[in-house]
């Protein structure tokens, strides 16, 4: 399948085949993919929760409406905003390594350092920014995960996020961590199904100004 | 190239060929496969400005704290969110084809808008996650952007925004689009660069609990 048929291909899926099962390895192939995505200043600000736990499964369904979705996927995946990542000290386990292979001089990994300390204290004096920076980086992870589970036969659906508290309770998600999304994988019961309607490209899409 | 190697070949441009230009045509190219983004109840919350103008270029250059690479890339991209889009007059818009060709039935329809209503006027009544909800589908729409444009052949380079008041005013942006990020496109002078460091899967992901 190449790229243009992988897109076609990948589309939210309301109906997943019960029996299938999903292995850690099989998760394992889709992140090493997935960690290629960019985020800002490469601090990496997403983590995920996997939940292929049978019991732990249905108690996020009985969280988010009771979607019949969340019952028949082979696991649901929280997405994650980590607040943490934005910290000098996260940052400089990153850009570490550049430094000691000395692909970056010791007065450009200040400088980095520096700048990321003003973007960091920037953001921390701002809630609202913080947690948009934390759904802009995350939205760019999901698509690449949802792509990539594509790729290796997997079919997903992205989802609010619903009783954040309660959630955060039952998987013990630490408060650095805010949920995002919830994504929903699995196989597809329908390999074919019709695509929601698409707006033709000139009504969303301007040149030059408005 | 298949899709493995397309994702370890699209990384941040740093530097792109200033010789080089794009056509509107090689945009909608790559907005046809954009526009398969998934989005919360399909309502394609994104919208996009292209700015090729080599003037506005550089007015967007100087709202950016003077970053050279807006000046050698081919264009500069203005993500936006929607703040429309969730109104159900827009839904409408995108729910009467199905409606029309009996893909929906009118129930369904009218269960279907009631369910975007109160989303809507959820998301109405609290600005915060109004704006989050665009982040994140920005950030989806966004990556889809990176990938498609990489299968085409060109790099780029996701930006933050900086002077959204100044750039609103420039390029006469209405109030219900909300700039999210830049997207600096072109091509790249480096063909290899090394990739910055990325965290190993099991430091960015759970399993069933932390």
């Amino acid at each position: 399948m190449n790229f243009e048929e992988l897109v076609q291909a990948r589309h939210s899926t309301i109906n997943f085949v019960k029996e299938e099962t999903m292995t850690e390895e099989d998760f394992k192939k889709i992140f090493d993919l997935t960690k290629l995505a960019p985020s800002a200043y490469n601090l990496q600000l997403t983590n995920y929760l996997v939940i292929t736990d049978e019991a732990k499964k249905e108690r996020v369904r009985e969280l988010s409406y009771n979607q019949y979705k969340i019952h028949s996927a082979s696991a649901v995946v929280i997405v994650l905003g980590n607040k943490n990542s934005i910290e000098v000290s996260e940052a400089e386990k990153i850009y570490n390594p550049l430094k000691m292979l000395k692909i970056m001089d010791e007065l450009e990994f200040d400088s980095t350092m520096n700048l990321i300390k003003g973007y960091g204290d920037q953001l921390k004096a701002d809630p609202h920014q913080l947690e948009m920076e934390l759904a802009r980086n995350s939205g760019l992870h999901a698509m690449l995960f949802m792509l990539s589970a594509k790729h290796y036969g997997f079919d997903t659906c992205p989802m609010h996020v619903h009783n954040v508290d309660e959630l955060r309770k039952e998987f013990n998600i630490p408060d650095y961590l805010e949920p995002m999304m919830l994504i929903t994988i699995g196989k597809s019961v329908d390999k074919i199904r019709p695509r929601g309607y698409r707006k033709p490209v000139g009504e969303f899409v301007n040149f030059n100004g408005f």
